[in-house]
């Protein structure tokens, strides 16, 4: 069965999406820690971050490098940290999150956002894309 | 002033060192989230990781990927996630942390170990670099 993340690849289910390319893809982290939250993934399903193979795993690094430095210029924080869990969808996937405080750091902590405010968040983000 | 890290780096103060080559260095994080939690840094000291330039980024990354396998074949454990916050030390650097559970990445919870525990645990990751 494909994960929901396949899923949002495809279609299937919405999202505020922020990028794409051949092989990754990015959108905003429904539940987020923190505005601006945004995930990271390969189009490719493979559970754990390590059993990427070298090359997926350098491309979504260099994909998630390219989205964080875009959210950096997008929304007002800090810093722009990483986090890779995985114990919840078995498809590999990169927090990028903007934080000002170490709660937001911690994911127990969640903002609230209505669709209107996603949908300024995800423009803004793209529009910072290089 | 050198950061703490570049303390570490430059043997000024000790640590339980897991690897190190030309650009970066990997040691057992001594306020550990769970055992064999690891921190990857750059030999050059840049605050936030996404002013790392592209190939200091990439090499990171890279490094953190091969300390991640080892960690992961060493500890008892269902992943290695990855965190990057850095609010804290001012020298980017990455959290390699064994989960078995969400608590794990929170960085909410610590585990105390003794001398002879971190080194029996840096012992056995670094047995398991290839």
């Amino acid at each position: 069965m494909p994960t929901i993340f396949t899923k949002i690849i495809n279609g299937e289910i919405p999202c505020y999406k922020i990028a794409e390319d051949a092989n990754f893809f990015a959108f905003l982290d429904i539940n987020p820690n923190a505005k601006g939250h945004t995930l990271c993934i390969p189009k490719k399903e493979v559970d754990k971050i390590m059993d990427l193979e070298e090359e997926a795993y350098m491309g979504l690094m260099a994909f998630s490098r390219k989205i964080g430095k875009a959210i950096e210029s997008a929304i007002d924080c800090k810093r722009v940290g990483i986090t890779v869990i995985g114990l919840e969808v078995p498809h590999a996937h990169v927090h990028l999150i903007p934080l000002n405080e170490m709660a937001e750091a911690t994911f127990q902590n969640k903002v609230k956002l209505n669709p209107e405010e996603f949908e300024a968040i995800a423009a803004k983000i793209r529009s910072k894309m290089v």
